[in-house]
């Protein structure tokens, strides 16, 4: 019997606030992080699972602490009874009562959990020796379902239902693995729209995007409305009528606001408009989808569990979401979401960028085409191109589509040279 | 120019598991803890200030390392800046983006900051000479909104229509003032109900509530159906109609389950059905509150923000609420949930209990009644009588009332020789 024998965590940050790269109209100088968590074993071959939250930057090292606290609740357990239930053990995790209280199922300590839940799936995949997509893709449906917590979803989603889409997506699998492995899934980018950029680099940017192969481009907004009706405007004068533009507010708005600035940019035929306001905030974005039609409206960076995008759902407030892979409570809770999503006929546009969000987050997507939603081409990734040198297996982008990830595992593991570079505050970028 | 010159965490629990007082359907084996942080200063007399974040045991470690990562956005600051506007100190200690990502506005990161915010208010009160529910209540109506933080929820409150709510009520605050010193504020006690009490423990602590002046008693439900009808029944029995009996769930369901299990229990002419599912669950109250009319509904202990409290009005989710002194941010964000529920004419019930929650919600609910709803008659806090004696200042009830505290501060000081022998895990009840 083999047990997993250490829990280790790492505060690794990047100091990214110094290029102002990833400045948006709510976040002016990330330093994008990473809780990074290392599980071990005394499996054969050294069966190691790693994972990570992200964060950008003060607070990792209380996200870290988060981290350790889920020690005892991991060492000691047997290998093969945590990777063959994996529903069983994110369950497990996520119903402690007295981590509950941190939530529930929210902030911190629910992150905290998603990453490690996360460093499991990493495991798992590696044991099976198969990319993370490829693993649930190739799971029966009963398989899936388990996976799930339906625990305040039943009303919306229930394990028939989950069932029966999966059964579903069934006969055209064999075909959808061999068109990601062929084609790779579709990638939007964010380069060319931060905040900051002028107006020379955003034409330059974007012009670049689509010479590369991207058919949707996002830029940030929110800050003053005249530069975003200017920067909208060059945009779509640079880029025509066939290239996709969406707009991302970064929670900038209260509900008023972003009725009135949204209304604003109507002319410029946005492809969608994503997190118009605090994501705790269900019914404002179903009274600004409701007021800025057709323009669609989207969150979900933040929406923190699967009870948030329950209701995204059943209150008609998105006409898409996005997922992120680091924010919930790991695999488990996004496939509850995306089976959710499958149900209620929204599609996914997954948020990446940060550190690590596109390594994760092209294994659930993919995984989604192939065994739930069946569907790809109404729908993107989203893709920006920095720090992935730091991971062993990074992601890669092609003529504007995601290749699929062949190397075993959830592509989570950092080289270890980042973890003695990056350590906050002790590692070399940093005592600098 | 006085400075504060330290911030202090202490991880400081109960173990109050041992005994099983405070077990429910979710959380069978609490250890009350608190996670309490003192700032110091240079002013006159040593000013200091105290506050906590409240959890169940496991997790109060992170909650205390939240604590420590704000020192240093906190150290150094002048004295009379932060408390001549706590209103900008909420607001910056809250809109920190990288701190925000950690929620944004909920879980760990937001107890933590609410925690510190309440130090400040300790500080603020002690500094005036008065009990905290007094500083508030004789503050000016524009004073008070300037305390609030209107982003996102300008759709259900503006500035002016807060004002005008606290200008209505500011002709009776003399009097009021005076109703509260002579007879207290209405408490409602929970002490008969925790799950695993015997029938004949259930309907002796009962009937001791009324005989000490309780007219309002609360019953823990959740684990089975039976046991639950049949508590109910012999409550009532052993009260007469005229003792209100509410019962909590504690998020133990799903809404479908929710719904079936309340109905079961309409005969017992319950005062309020709190917690029936997720905090998270908007939607799912607004449909359970439809199904099980007109039996009440409520829920709020857990609920994170005001931005969730928001929308329970807007759906007409609950017809009452919870609020709690350590789950959102600090005095601020209660004072935003206050005057909200004013307009939305909900009454408030706070929720206490745990380890020091009656020595400040207290104050709050006071604060209320003088300066913005003007009404406690309708209305009561929870009251368990355990742990107060770990407070410099602690919550008295006598003849089923809080009577108004009268020295200066938050009452949320705890005894020195607590923090020596309750410290986790060195102190000497953790060390046998």
């Amino acid at each position: 019997m083999a047990v997993i024998t250490s829990l280790e965590a790492h505060d690794i940050r990047f100091p990214t606030s110094r290029q102002l790269d990833g400045s948006d109209a709510m976040n002016p100088d990330p330093d994008y992080s990473a809780a990074y968590v290392e599980l071990r074993t005394d499996a054969p071959g050294s069966l190691s699972g790693y994972g990570f939250a992200f964060t950008i930057g003060r607070g990792n090292d209380v996200q870290t602490a988060a981290l350790n606290a889920l020690r005892e609740m991991i060492v000691g357990r047997d290998v093969a009874a945590v990777l063959d239930d994996l529903g069983g053990f994110a369950r497990d995790l996520a119903a402690d009562s007295q981590l509950r209280w941190l939530g529930p199922e929210k902030g911190v300590m629910h992150m905290a959990i998603g990453a490690v839940i996360n460093a499991a799936w990493d495991m798992a995949a590696r044991r099976a020796g198969k990319p993370l997509w490829r693993l649930i893709a190739e799971m029966s449906p009963a398989q899936i379902v388990d996976l799930v917590d339906f625990r305040y979803i039943s009303d919306a989603l229930t394990p028939g239902e989950a069932l029966a889409i999966l059964r579903a997506a069934e006969p055209g699998r064999a075909e959808r693995i061999g068109t990601l492995l062929e084609l790779g899934y579709p990638a939007y980018t964010t380069s060319p729209g931060w905040l900051g950029y002028s107006d020379e680099k955003l034409i330059r940017l974007a012009r670049q995007a689509v010479t590369d192969g991207f058919r949707t481009i996002k830029l940030k907004v929110g800050l003053t409305l005249a530069d975003d009706v200017r920067r909208c405007r060059i945009a779509r004068e640079a880029l025509g009528p066939a290239v996709a533009i969406a707009v991302d507010a970064n929670q900038r708005w209260d509900v008023p606001g972003a009725i009135a600035w949204l209304k604003a940019l109507a002319d410029f035929n946005i492809a969608w408009a994503e997190e118009p306001t605090s994501p705790d905030d269900i019914l404002g974005h179903a009274a600004i989808r409701r007021s800025v039609a057709p323009m669609p409206v989207s969150t979900g960076e933040h929406t923190h569990n699967r009870v948030m995008f329950k209701q995204l759902f059943q209150a008609r407030a998105v006409d898409l979401i996005q997922i992120d892979a680091a924010r919930v409570g790991g695999v488990n809770e996004n496939l509850a979401i995306l089976l959710m999503a499958a149900k209620f006929g929204v599609p996914v546009f997954p948020h990446a960028g940060g550190v690590g969000l596109c390594e994760l987050v092209q294994h659930l997507a993919m995984a989604d085409y192939v065994a739930i939603s069946g569907s790809m081409d109404d729908r993107a990734i989203e893709f920006v191109d920095h720090l992935h040198e730091h991971f062993l297996d990074p992601a890669r982008v092609r003529g504007g589509r995601y290749l699929a990830p062949v190397q075993p595992g959830f592509s989570a593991q950092m080289r270890p040279e980042t973890l003695a570079h990056y350590r906050y505050p002790g590692g070399s970028v940093w005592r600098r």
